[in-house]
């Protein structure tokens, strides 16, 4: 199929995949919007009419991945629930094939305010607002402490995972998951 | 006195203020090794001599700030010991002053292993040695819970400081450091 006969979604959908497969060659220093251009079969302006900076068409890229999924299950163990959907996003974006690529993102979003913000308003946020969500109701179901600072919810589960993926820049596995989150809930003080 | 009749820790000193002052002026993207170099008034050579890249001498810049700082007290509150030194560093590293340039810092380390090898080597590292020694004589004495997983010390009482930093790039003050921390101590799970 030519670009001239692809309709506007799917035209979207062709360039969000020649981003992450020639992301996945080249990597994210060598990637350039004339690349993904003439690799998707399209003019460098039909990219530009819909994205700013090639930050914001790799954030498009990767979070197409992820949008029908990073949905917290609620069954009745909240931890178990919690476990389960931070498995699933550790796997699409701190997994082998993408990993790269969404650390260059955040890596781009500290000189690129324009990436910064859609990060947070087309991932973080929403990702934010399901876990509160997550938590809410049990804490109001009474599992979780009552006192906890929901407001929080978001740094501390997500924190110690960001900081293994930019700073330590550790592999990501499900038992460091399990761990973070067995600290997470017992908490550093003593029970009295 | 000019760059000929400074001697070697001098000369290192010279640059790494140049670094630092410059890199306030201009912004991360439009530092240069060959501005910094005209400004101390020495040559290229000399500082690439020193140092592989902008990103190694801008991480070496900051650390000097923070040399002889950053150690935990030892008093019988380790929360507030905890409290203290994170206080200091955040003052230090994501103040005003230099957090455009910490962030920076941090961005390149996605894209040069150099950089992210030497930022856990000279600065990551150490930090979590003097946390996890702060950490586990407190709980030898009895003040922490019994089985918390020192490993991941550095990583839950960081992270979640990084991840404001970094992801949603909200301003790092004492009052989130303290919620932090009481949120860390408490834990998310309801106490039997």
């Amino acid at each position: 199929m030519t670009a001239a006969r692809r309709n506007g979604p799917a035209l979207t959908e062709a360039i969000m995949r020649t981003t992450l497969e020639l992301g996945q060659e080249l990597g994210y220093a060598k990637l350039s919007i004339e690349a993904i251009a003439a690799r998707a079969g399209v003019g460098k302006h039909t990219i530009y009419r819909r994205w700013p900076s090639k930050g914001a068409l790799l954030l498009d890229s990767l979070l197409s991945l992820s949008e029908s999924t990073l949905d917290y299950p609620h069954t009745d163990d909240v931890k178990a629930d919690l476990r389960r959907q931070i498995h699933e996003a550790i796997d699409l974006l701190a997994g082998p094939k993408f990993r790269p690529l969404f650390q260059a993102l955040v890596g781009e979003a500290q000189h690129d305010p324009g990436v910064a913000t859609a990060l947070n308003e087309r991932f973080i946020g929403p990702q934010a607002d399901k876990t509160v969500a997550r938590l809410e109701t049990a804490r109001n179901e009474g599992l979780l402490s009552p006192d906890f600072d929901l407001d929080l919810a978001m740094a501390l589960l997500s924190g110690p995972l960001y900081f293994r993926l930019l700073i330590t820049q550790e592999p990501l596995t499900h038992t460091y998951v399990d761990r973070v989150l067995d600290a997470l809930f017992a908490g550093i003080g003593k029970r009295p």
